[in-house]
């Protein structure tokens, strides 16, 4: 393509194809019928299927210095499962679209490892994907899976329970301490390099009648918001439920984004039989953070709908009942 | 989230809510159901479910100062929905993930409105979407399709007609003048600011029966090449015959890229038929230009699957019967 620079047109007559050649030699079995102009999907038989696009971008999302190329593979990949997770739904494709500068060439099976070891994890497969150069280095992933019941954002209901899964903190911390020229805890830095997206968790959810669910990579508080906008409801958490990881308070867990844990609004009589079973499903605790409240009187005219702009929702949300 | 540089974190909060609220409104009823984690895709009753991804990415695949901002969204979306067309496909669903620097933000209503453009005219939905700070401009894009026939590249066999769609050589002709300083001419511009995608032909000639087809995204002559090896055969093309556009040499034709045109391998029993009822099919001609041959005795050990190294079908292409 003579469009491209030489650093590029060389890589597509070759050197991309002998990337390409690499990396589906590191994935194996794991990726299928790359090579064609588009991807088959087998027929759905059962579920709804979801779909969505993820990009993680180099000194935007993470910065190289901080975790290694391997980890950079797992991020992107997490952060994409887990908008699947978020819906209640499991992962059965994923394609992947590389914009490679020259420096990072080396490191892209390292990378591909990393995605690889997520999307193997989650049980889908690699069925397309696409190899750019560029200036900045950059992932975007889409992901399409199934769900057995589809949470959106907009049903939370008054009276629901605001639960949340895992602990929260560990990302915002990792980055505080980066960005202060020092080290983060060996569990903050975990849960900023090596995340786990939660779709057994989602899928259990949605099951138990989750009226509204949303991953937490905005934080706790924005996502909230999120729901509370979307659902045309307030929700009232209080800090002192949140669930702060080891040596983190509860308003810098309330603020943590890219935690790929689980916000969800459960109806609460169907709280208990989940919480009761909640062991055998996941190894990260369930918690009660708060509780789903009619818009205030004042908001009526709000829109129920999950169009309405978050920017209503926010006057509505109420953080922690002391705040009041 | 607090990873992300300050100007990053002003439009996660404010501005990219905007920013995606300016994108909605300006794709009004084309855009659905976003702002969810993931899209709900209606079930396919009939067809095959397809799936690419395709990157767009400035300085790499075209030059701001060659074409406006609605014609880089026209681009994007071409290119993606070119992939389905060469598959036998038509789009059904879109997911745009957009990577923007700051000198970026106020053309993205414009890049939205040729993506639109295309993304209406094929009939298709945005479903998903992806917004992100960046330092260098790229959309990535996500179709997804049905086709009632399935058309790979592996599937091309001796004695099949190479055909062609289109005039080709026009986005070759345009980049050499850009490069050179000049201004290309309007046929040839327009050929690579705003391709068509070939959906109605690409479904024809599924229907008809086409054995092989991909899109002339790397020259005809490279993805002859390409449908030879994944194939296991090789495509003698005629030079001669290969459709150049108004001013353009045969062999700048071949070496064209970014064209969006549809090679396809048609069974030869089965092309008068089509040849007759094309001109109720497309407005552009459909041209033979070769034809297909059994791999060399010598390549006897070449393996027919589409997972054969491209490379390996390079030495076994040959160009035009003259050069042989």
């Amino acid at each position: 393509m003579s469009l491209e620079p030489r650093a590029h047109q060389a890589m597509r007559e070759g050197a991309e194809f002998d990337t390409i050649r690499a990396l589906m030699a590191r994935w194996g079995d794991l990726a299928v019928d790359i090579g064609d102009d588009a991807a088959v999907l087998a027929p759905a038989t059962h579920g709804t299927r979801v779909v969505s696009i993820d990009a993680c971008v180099e000194d935007v999302h993470f910065r190289r210095a901080w975790i290694t190329a391997r980890e950079v593979g797992v991020r992107a990949a997490v952060a994409a499962l887990s908008d699947l997770a978020a819906m209640g739904a499991r992962a059965e494709y994923v394609l992947i679209a590389f914009v490679i500068p020259e420096g990072w060439r080396e490191q892209l099976s390292e990378v591909a490892d990393g995605m690889g070891a997520a999307i193997r994890e989650a049980g889908a497969r690699i069925v397309g994907g696409n190899l750019s150069h560029g200036a900045v280095f950059s992932i975007t992933t889409t992901v399409i899976g199934r769900a057995p019941r589809v949470v959106p954002r907009s049903g939370a209901r008054a009276g629901d329970l605001v639960v949340v899964t895992g602990l929260l903190g560990g990302p915002g911390a990792a980055i505080e301490a980066w960005d202060a020229g020092g080290s983060p805890t060996g569990w903050s830095r975990e849960r900023f390099a090596a995340p786990a997206p939660r779709w057994a968790e989602g899928e259990a959810l949605a099951l138990a009648g989750a009226t509204a669910m949303i991953d937490v990579s905005d934080g706790l508080a924005g996502d909230a918001r999120h729901v509370a906008a979307a659902s045309g409801v307030r929700l009232e958490l209080d800090a002192a439920l949140v669930p702060a990881g080891p040596g983190i308070s509860a308003e810098a867990a309330l603020r943590s984004g890219e935690e790929y844990e689980l916000l969800a609004c459960v109806p609460a009589a169907e709280y208990e039989a989940l919480a009761a079973r909640w062991a055998a499903i996941s190894v990260v605790r369930l918690t009660v953070v708060g509780v789903v409240r009619d818009a205030d009187a004042d908001s009526d005219s709000q829109s129920n709908s999950a169009k309405a702009p978050p920017a209503h929702g926010f006057d509505h949300f109420l953080l922690g009942k002391s705040s009041r």
